[in-house]
C-alpha cells in the first residue's frame, strides 16, 4: 500500500471540502491512512492531518515502538505522550500551529465519545464534522490490492462453508457447532469476525449469535460467519436444513434465491443503492413476505466489517466499478424459521463479481 | 444481577450530579446497567435513563428479539426502529419529553463519535459531558457477585500460565506460542481478549502482540494474557527465561518484584492511586530504572478490561473495599529486554486480595 499516496489524497480531500483538519483514532481509517493498527483504548492515539502543514501522531509512550515499527515516522511527526501529559492538548496544540481558521474540523466516526468531548472542550470555537465525510469517499472505490485482498478472504470463508454440513447433526448445540465453526475460520484467517448459527425459530433473530438450542430433525439454520484476513473481512450467509427440507421452509427460501439473483443481477455501475435493495425487496414482497424483510440489503465491507456504502431503500448513492458490499436479503417468520443468503460483491465494469462461490440452494445435512 | 437497582441508582447519581439523563450505547455501562450485550455497530442502540420518567431502549428492528431475551423490556420501554428510521430523531423526541432543561446530558464515554455528533445536531441547545461522570462511580465498587465473577476468571488465567513453561521452547516463534495460548485460555474462559509474547528485546515494547521472531536460549520472555468469563476480564503478567537466565535479567527482575511487592502491599482502603503508583515507582526509581518504567503501574478491572480507578501518578482518588485493579509495575530497556509483574487485586477491608496466584519470580523454562 503507497500510505503517502494515500495521505495525499486525504489533504486534498480536505482542501476540497474546506476541512481544517481531520482527526483520526484506532481503527480501520488511520490503518488505512498510514498502515498503523492502533490498539482500541482510553488512552489517545491520535493521526492529525492538517488540510496543509505537517501531520502528527500523538501515540501513548508504551506503544511508540508499535507506530514506528509501522512505518508511521515516514508519514507524520511522531509525538509520543507520558502517563501524566494530557495528550488532547498535543493536538489542540497542533492544531492551533496549523492556523486557527472558520473551517470545520473532522474527527473519525468510530473514535470514543470521550475524546471527542475532550477536545470539543480544549476547541471550544471549533466546528466538528464526522470523519467519515472526509474518509468514506476515499475508501469507497478499493483498489487492485483490495480486491485481491476480499477474493482471499472470500475463498477463505467458502472453505468453512464447504465444512458446515458435517457439523450440523441432530442432538448438537448451535453452540458446540458455533465453536467448531470458529476453530474452521481461524484456520483461514487471522481471526474469527462474527458466527451466526440460528436453528429452528433462532433462525428468525438475524443477529442471533449461538445458543444452547440443540438441533433436531427438519430444523433450518441460518449460518453467517466472517473473519479477517490481512485486514480485510469475509461475510457470508447459507441456510442449510437438518436431515430434511420443510416444504414450506424450501418455499420460503425458492423466493429468497430468486430475491438475491435479482439484487445480484440489478449490481452495475451508476445504479443506486436503492434500487439494488429494491430489485432483492420487490421479490420478496411480491410473494407476500415484505414484512418478514427487516433489514437492508447489504453493507460495504473492507477493512472494516460493515462499512459504505449502505445498501438501503432511500440511498441514491451510485455504485461505481471498485466498491464491494453484501448482498443478504432474508426472510424472518417469527417463531417459526428464517433464512438469509449472502455474498460479497465487487462492482465491476459492467456487473458485479462475488467473492463467494458456495452454491446458494437450501443444503439438507 | 439486580438490575432494577442498578438503574435505580443510576436515577440517584443523575438527580445528584444535576444531569438530565445518561445515554448508553453498547459496552460494559449498558451491560452493567440493565443487562444487556449490545452489538457495537453502525445502527444505534441507545439505553435513554432520565432522571425521572421512562427510560427506552432504542434498538434495531433486527436486534429486538436480543433485547427482549436479555430482558431489557422489564426494565425500558423498547423502541426499535427499521432501517429507514433515524434513530437520533427518537432518542431526541423522548428527551424533549422528559423535560427540557439546563442540566447537562451524560453520554457513554465509549460510544462512538459520530452518534454523539448527530445527537448534538439534533440537540443544538444541550450540554454535553462524559457518561463516565455518572457511571465509573457506580462501577467503582464491584459487589460480592462481581468479585466472585473475578475470583473465578484469575483462576482460569492462573492455568493457562501455568502451562506456559512448556510452551517457550527454542526454536518456535513468538506467533506459535501465542496461538497456543490463545487455545488454553479459550479452555477456561468464554473469549480470548489478548495475548502478548514478547520475547528479547521485544520485551522492550510493552504492549507488543506476538511477532515471527524465534525464541532462542537465553531470551527473557513476557508473557500477558487475558480473556473473559460471564463478562469480567482476567489480566496476568509474568516474565518466563528460556534455558537459563541471564545475571542482567535476574538482578532487574529482583529490582521489579520488590516493586510490584511494595504496591500490593500499600493496597488498602484510604489510600490514594498516586500512593500505590509510588511505592512501586520509589522502588524501580531507588535501582536507577526510573525512565525505563513508562506507564501507570494499574488500571481497574471488571466488566472492561480496563476502566477505573487508574493507578497512576496524580490521582488521588483514594480505593476503597471492592475496588479491583491491576498491580503491573515494569521495566523496559529498549533494544535489550524487559519485564512486567501483574496480578489483580480486589481491596479488603484493610488490604488487598489478588485473584492471581501464580509464583511470581523468573520461571526458567
Amino acid at each position: 500500500m503507497d500510505h503517502a499516496a494515500r495521505l495525499h489524497a486525504v489533504r486534498d480531500a480536505l482542501v476540497g471540502a474546506d476541512v481544517g483538519a481531520v482527526l483520526l483514532g484506532p481503527g480501520a481509517d488511520l490503518l488505512w491512512a498510514a498502515g498503523f493498527d492502533a490498539h482500541v483504548s482510553e488512552r489517545l492515539t491520535m493521526l492529525v492531518v492538517p488540510a496543509s502543514g505537517e501531520a502528527i501522531l500523538v501515540v501513548p509512550e508504551l506503544e511508540e515502538a508499535l507506530a514506528r515499527r509501522a512505518g508511521v515516522g515516514e508519514l507524520a511527526r511522531i509525538v509520543a505522550w507520558d502517563e501524566t501529559t494530557d495528550p488532547v492538548a498535543l493536538v489542540d496544540a497542533h492544531l492551533g500551529a496549523c492556523g486557527a481558521s472558520a473551517s470545520p474540523l473532522a474527527i473519525q466516526d468510530r473514535i470514543w465519545t470521550a475524546f471527542t468531548l475532550a477536545l470539543q472542550a480544549a476547541l471550544p470555537s471549533a466546528t466538528w464534522v464526522p470523519g467519515s465525510r472526509i474518509m468514506a469517499p476515499l475508501r469507497l472505490v478499493k483498489d487492485a490490492e483490495e480486491v485481491t485482498a476480499l477474493r482471499a478472504v472470500g475463498a477463505a470463508i467458502d472453505q468453512v462453508h464447504a465444512q458446515v454440513p458435517e457439523l450440523l447433526r441432530p442432538g448438537r448445540t448451535e453452540a458446540e457447532v458455533a465453536a467448531d465453526i470458529d476453530a474452521l475460520i481461524r484456520e483461514g484467517h487471522d481471526a474469527t469476525s462474527f458466527v451466526i448459527v440460528a436453528s429452528g425459530p433462532n433462525g428468525a433473530s438475524p443477529h442471533h449469535g449461538s445458543s444452547d438450542r440443540v438441533l433436531t430433525n427438519g430444523d433450518a439454520v441460518v449460518v453467517d460467519i466472517g473473519g479477517t484476513l490481512d485486514g480485510y473481512g469475509s461475510d457470508e450467509t447459507r441456510n442449510y436444513c437438518v436431515g430434511r427440507v420443510d416444504p414450506d421452509y424450501q418455499a420460503l427460501h425458492d423466493v429468497l434465491q430468486d430475491a438475491q439473483a435479482a439484487a445480484m443481477a440489478a449490481v452495475a455501475p451508476g445504479v443506486t443503492a436503492h434500487a439494488i435493495d429494491a430489485a432483492a425487496r420487490d421479490v420478496i414482497t411480491a410473494a407476500g413476505h415484505g414484512d418478514h424483510f427487516i433489514h437492508r440489503t447489504g453493507h460495504g465491507i473492507g477493512l472494516d466489517g460493515h462499512e459504505e456504502p449502505w445498501i438501503v431503500a432511500g440511498n441514491e448513492v451510485e455504485v461505481r466499478a471498485g466498491m464491494a458490499f453484501s448482498i443478504e436479503p432474508g426472510i424472518y417468520v417469527p417463531g417459526v424459521h428464517g433464512a438469509r443468503i449472502e455474498d460479497i460483491v465487487v462492482v465491476t465494469d459492467d456487473g458485479a463479481e462475488s467473492v463467494n462461490h458456495r452454491p446458494r440452494h437450501v443444503v439438507v445435512t
